[in-house]
């Protein structure tokens, strides 16, 4: 049985078949490697795109991480851009090729075949849609020429409020242009959920970003200078230019024709080396959909990281067989900054464990980015889904001006071992007060957590799962500075001499700042009979 | 069995005393909690008292976290200032007390005694040592004490180079100071391994603050103005003032005559509850020890964070008994700012390995703080310890000027999960250009690691262990610019051509700027053939 592929070819030059390749070529310097690349460009930088754009990067050659000359010098790959894979003879182990300068045809033999084609942005069928006014971001070539167009316009649209719609926004607006964002949920970045994603929402608008969220589009009609975009409901839009980002699907023309595996929505299923249902055929990157170690369920995640991986993964599997190290499936973090905030999230959300019928609990606290008694410390919300029967954490989305990306990654790190709500108590991390606090806010959060779990904490969500009888504990004036509607104030240190203004034959929910103070409150009050429930997140998160 | 205790005496009130007192008053309104302070103020930031010296932290007020009498306000406490414990009377369960205003003695009776008397600076029995111009830093009053006298000298000596010397360094200078820190240790910070603590050593020096290694300090002599201190070398340092920070000892004094078990450096030894020998007295913050998580010893860590969740800990085991979240010891993490650098540590370093025994490997990779093609990236070298047994982390070290505290806690993080290099590989962190890279330097680390075990990497620690044969692989201009001694330059993409320049008799060492790219020649080169490895760290962290 031959052990070593000697030829291996690659379609798709970007991040998960260039970490293929190179990764190749560290296990033999005499495999036959073949990139083959339908655009002019391998191994660019796609999450940088809209940054050129903006001109926060302004150098483009920054974005081209390898050019085809350099992967053949550094790594003696065959590099062959502007060629086209078109089919796979799985039989006889050939793909067939087509350059996309003189149409030649080709066949190519393999030993191994990895596909990492990416995925290609959605643009429905809709009327109007073929207009040179709509415009998608893939590639270098993409945004060259959003650069160019975004140039000769004052106003832009941005169909849909995922991560790069609103990257795009925040560079469009950074070069002077009027920006407005449509989104069919009532929120922005729906992978997140809904308030959490309000801080983002914020940002924009302050900025004079236009949001207009819960509608959808139905289409577009050429203006006599420019296009405008048609809502559900009914509104018209006029604008320069139209970026489309609502989404991307997989292109997976080559895999199924050849008759591999799909999965429900179309990706390519892989197994832990990612291996297709072909022995011979590997997929990577955003074609291909992986196991979900969080909940053992089928995931996509259309990431650059894990697609980097993966590639690796393919790699090492050609050459080491079962005893490559598995990918261990993608948990999906992803963060975004909109001007000088950011969020993200990591693992599962609450709104897809309720779409899913997932049992969780959740709480949201606020801690400091670093000591509050050091200057420059931030708030960060933050909240976090365990599952109640083991405590085991599902996942966690943070929000704020400084970092957010550590907390995610905490978690990130915590979902990878299958850490519970009581390991987060007592993670110790790095403190100095530049850096951190005694008890982060992750801590904190396992803090809550535990304390939901034992009773002596009962969460309230939001305000408006709040009964009647509110009291808002923080000091007199904080309180009347940010009100929270309906509720009485008794200050912290008054309340255990003001007990009798509160009623016991009803619930008593008890509100502050950041959600801190309320517990307390909570505690005292539950101490002496009442049945106090503590909101979540304070008047900072709630109002 | 009377299991919830109703009077609860703390001992000390700061991080871990003022921990204990506020959990515990979350589990009871009715049970009365006498906190015992030497000093006047209870519940101050110890790790801020620096930055007020040094004016970053402007407002003294700022570090008072509590008062006296917030603590009776919010959490209803019988809270004791200036008013010392002298003995404990463990059959009679009480604690003997001196007023430090009028000298008035008195018994307390307790259900539950906490110790949390911290850690005292070491003043050792030097010549001279009782000058009033040599002081320490603990609390807000030495703080007082060092402002007030920095203020009216140009020149301090720092004696220790350890977290707390370098902050005051940093400090010092940044109120114009002429500071100089004499350290036993040839290294600054000797809780990181040498070579990590290098570059604080030069941020230190580019300031102009006066380095003196490996020199230790055998008396001082006053002065007509100001005072000497006089070191092993024979050298005499004429300064204005001299901030002795070399160490603490546990405040064991009241363990130790109530005949509590101790540890061999006086600790007092605490389970996972924090409980001490005696069953009804529990010790949290800088006087206990507890069981170090990663190699099963015993550790003493005097540090905020565990000091607090000691604190809560011990409240918890009052009330719930061994339904308690038991503490799982400390790790260690901790980070430093030194101007605009960072350095920190998690878990086990190398030194401590080799002093202890323990089989380890090592390796040292550089990777940006975020996406490299986005501007403001900054290099991290990261230091990785893992049991050549079965993988798992042992411990790590980060440097760099932006991200060393995630760094550091994504590993503080894996160590609890008692990770393994394998898990680093596949961490999924957040990545976004202005947050993180496609293969964040924890995975790069990782990848190393794992390419180590596999044989796939042969590392070489340092220049001083290559052999004679060194190349060079980076471009000629780069190395021309930080040149490696000894070296023969044949950049990466040449290499495949000039296999025959290369002495195949001899091992051949090769190296780059980051510890990459001559990671990548060296695979080239054992593909060929070669006995070929790879120097870590790159000239970048080796020259």
């Amino acid at each position: 049985m031959k052990t070593r592929p000697e030829t291996i070819v690659i379609v798709g030059g970007v991040a998960g078949g260039a970490s293929a390749a190179a990764r190749a070529r560290r296990h033999s310097e005499s495999a036959h490697i073949i990139l083959i690349e339908r655009g002019p460009d391998v191994s660019f930088a796609n999450c940088g795109l809209p940054y050129h754009i903006g001109g926060e990067i302004p150098d483009r050659a920054e974005l081209a991480l390898q050019t085809p000359e350099s992967l053949r010098t550094l790594l003696n790959l065959d590099v062959r851009t502007l060629t086209e894979a078109t089919a796979i003879d799985r039989s006889n182990k050939q793909v067939r090729v087509r350059s996309l300068t003189d149409g030649a045809e080709s066949m190519i033999s393999y030993d191994k075949l990895v596909l990492s084609p990416g995925a290609s942005p959605l643009r429905p069928p809709l009327p109007g849609i073929d207009s040179p006014l709509i415009l998608t971001l893939r590639n270098l070539e993409d945004m060259d020429r959003i650069k160019a167009a975004a140039a000769k316009v004052e106003r832009v649209a941005i169909i849909g409020a995922g991560f790069i719609g609103l990257e795009m926004a925040e560079q469009l607006h950074a070069i002077g242009k009027q920006v407005s964002v449509i989104e069919l949920q009532p929120q922005v970045l729906p992978q997140l959920d809904a308030e959490m994603a309000k801080p983002l929402a914020k940002a924009l608008s302050e900025k004079g970003v236009e949001l207009i969220l819960g509608d959808g589009i139905e289409g577009f009609e050429s203006l006599p200078v420019g296009i405008a975009a048609k809502l559900k409901s009914g509104k018209s839009l006029g604008t320069g230019l139209v970026i489309l980002s609502i989404g991307v699907r997989p292109e997976n023309g080559l895999a199924k024709d050849a008759g591999l595996a799909l999965g429900p929505r179309g990706h390519v299923i892989a197994d832990k080396y990612q291996l297709t249902s072909d022995p011979d055929i590997y997929a990577v990157g955003d074609v291909c959909e992986t196991e979900d170690p969080i909940l053992g369920r089928r995931v996509a995640i259309a990431l650059g990281g894990p697609a980097n991986r993966q590639g690796r993964t393919a790699a090492d599997h050609m050459f080491l067989g079962d005893k490559a190290l598995p990918y261990p499936g993608s948990i999906g973090t992803s963060i975004v900054r909109v001007f000088d905030h950011a969020a993200g999230i990591t693992g599962w959300s609450e709104t897809r464990l309720k779409m899913e019928g997932v049992s969780y609990q959740a709480v949201t606290v606020n801690g400091g980015s670093h000591a509050g008694y050091f200057p420059g410390s931030e708030t960060i919300t933050f909240k976090l889904l365990w599952s109640p029967e083991d405590g085991r954490v599902l996942g966690a989305q943070a929000s704020g001006k400084d970092g957010v990306d550590k907390r995610l990654d905490i978690i990130a790190t915590a979902l990878r071992a299958r850490m519970t709500i009581e390991d987060l108590v007592h993670l110790e991390l790095s403190y100095a007060p530049p850096f951190g606090s005694a008890k982060d806010v992750v801590n904190i959060a396992g803090f809550a957590a535990c304390n939901i779990r034992d009773g002596l904490l009962v969460p309230v969500p939001d305000l408006k799962s709040a009964g009647a009888q509110i009291i808002d504990v923080r000091p007199a004036a904080a309180a009347a500075k940010l009100p929270v509607p309906g509720a009485k104030n008794i200050p912290l240190g008054e309340l255990r001499g003001r007990l009798d203004e509160i009623d016991r034959s009803q619930p008593v929910f008890t509100i502050c700042q950041m959600g801190k103070t309320s517990y307390f409150a909570a505690r005292i009050l539950a101490n002496h009979g009442f049945d106090a429930r503590s909101i979540l997140g304070g008047a900072h998160h709630q109002v």
